[in-house]
């Protein structure tokens, strides 16, 4: 549904420098996005790993007790390890886990939407408790004058989700936890609904439960409750393994849009889109049957995580939805769609959930 | 450091007659407890299952979608589920998810503290989408004229917080979720603070975090913000598991008493203690080094899941603390302590945490 840019990737490693020295950019990708003045501004996640030294150790980098940065380092053959995953670690005895690399956003502005200069140093970068294995995949909503940025903020206390705003992209004040561990992928609505902020919110609850996308309202953006369930993964297919939130929420006229991401069994992700009633948010509207889209390009079926298309944010200009997506965690691709195609595509019922 | 009632165990699985029609109560535990009138109220989980037919099948009682009661029946041999828990089992492909009981909540009540009177019906049965699989540890706390009564609320959806308030245990609301998955042993403060409702809960993040005790504020107990870790597990020892709420906070003139849980990595369950600041409840100012309770008693050692001890509240009766606790997931039992003695054989200190 959604068509590749000719220009794909739009961002990859080798065009940001990395924040440390003695470190390598492994990954540029799952980027907010919105329009800002006469341009469109990404948050880029920008992932980071100290230059392997040696193809036996995997390497943790993070925020010790002190705040100051360190590596931890772990012997791939070290049984009390599970390093399976390229991105975790695991220890089997005490539960310990690592990330492989530490995120931090980085800004890049472009006048076409397509070349984008990247900002030599970070926009922001790890540094409270709970950010001490890093700050990743940024959403940009914008309600009244202030950007609210929300973001992954991970730590050995788990997956959360925290809060920064600005009103220019140069101030920025952190406005600390929204959701506590496990939960990211949060998108917040442009507007109030009912008097109140809402969200979508996606809670990761561990074996016992499903990885569905929750609403979420709020009277202050602060607290958070009277949360229920929007969607959740299909019996079979693209998204039976997963569905979590991508874009923030766009207004239509037919109603609220989301771009939001889905994995089958296989961990391969794709995007699909809803369409939730202007007053009713956990109400879905219509859905696309398939996916909008599926890994297929080299940039995304190959990569530090294979197979992986997922946005976090999109941008409408001239009646086109240009949506910007991370490609197999390493780089940064657009694909876009005449909203009126997209949504002319979904399929329309009503029903509610939970 | 507590001393166990010579009465133990107070109430046995044989003293609650069953709510279904060819079910057997397989666990009475982890009750809510409060003073109301001149009787010592409980709110106990009551555990269910179908009579057992066959020792080669697992039977996972539940609501249906369309709310109606039925059981799923697993063989123990069938290499797609994982039944090596006796709480729980796990589907390895789907990730499908059931309990082998279905709980529910009883009141029982008593002049003494010790001999009970089981109401012959459930106080409240699982009924909403967000309980199909049980309502489970209840904690009680009362807030002017209102008694408010978290707990567990267990679905497909996971494992999450809800709330009912009731002016005398007679009318009851359901008042809805006040966390998502995966969140439990939510204890609230009986006052406001700075003019905040206040709470512990214990998020449960999965393979990536740690099972903490964190603290949470809100305007109006429905919305809920300002997440803070307030204690974490210990490196070593009885504590060295997890650690999550118990009892619902006590005023005492040196600070908030609350009586915690904690299990070492064998799931070993301990009752601990801590008390944090009168204006700060998330900064601990003492705390219990050892154990005040460790599984020890035979019925506490032995039962549905043995070395289990666990409470969901406690009542202070003439400067005695009076802990009603679970045992073994299966009995309920009574340790006391003088409130004087308790408080004296905590470790002072004072230190601040995330």
């Amino acid at each position: 549904m959604l068509i590749r840019h000719s220009a794909n990737p739009l961002l990859t490693p080798a065009d940001v420098p990395p924040s440390v020295s003695g470190f390598e950019v492994v990954g540029v990708f799952n980027a907010g996005a919105c329009l800002y003045q006469d341009e469109i501004i990404l948050l880029l996640r920008v992932s980071e790993r100290p230059r392997q030294a040696s193809p036996d150790v995997v390497l943790a980098p993070h925020l010790a007790d002190d705040g100051s940065l360190t590596v931890k380092r772990i012997p791939l053959d070290d049984p009390e390890w599970d390093t399976r995953d390229p991105r975790q670690v695991f220890h089997l005895v005490s539960g310990e886990a690592y990330l492989t690399s530490i995120s931090h956003l980085r800004l890049a502005r472009s006048q076409d939407g397509v070349q984008f200069r990247v900002e030599p140093r970070p926009w922001v970068a790890p540094q409270l408790p709970y950010e001490r294995f890093g700050m990743e995949d940024a959403r940009i909503t914008r309600i009244g004058d202030t950007y609210y940025v929300n973001y992954t903020s991970v730590s050995p206390h788990g997956i959360a989700t925290s809060l920064i705003t600005t009103p220019d992209f140069d101030h920025i004040r952190r406005e600390g936890m929204l959701f506590p561990p496990a939960n990211r992928d949060v998108t917040l609505f442009p507007s109030l609904i009912r008097g109140e902020y809402v969200c979508y919110h996606r809670p990761m609850p561990g074996a016992f439960g499903r990885m569905s996308i929750w609403m979420a309202t709020s009277p202050d953006l602060r607290h958070w409750g009277n949360h229920r369930v929007v969607l959740e993964q299909d019996a079979a297919g693209w998204s039976s393994g997963r569905v979590g939130g991508g874009a923030p929420p766009i207004w239509t006229e037919r109603g609220w849009l989301s771009v939001y991401h889905a994995a089958d069994r296989d961990d391969r992700y794709h995007l699909g889109a809803f369409l939730t009633a202007h007053e009713e948010p956990a109400r879905i509207i219509a859905r696309s049957d398939r996916a909008i889209l599926a890994p297929q390009a080299d940039y995304e079926t190959a990569g530090f995580f294979s197979n992986v298309v997922f946005t976090c944010g999109v941008v409408v200009q001239g009646g086109v939805l240009r949506v910007y997506y991370g490609a197999a965690d390493e780089c940064i691709a657009l694909a876009e769609v005449s909203l009126d195609d997209l949504l002319a595509a979904l399929r329309w019922d009503a029903q509610t959930r939970l």
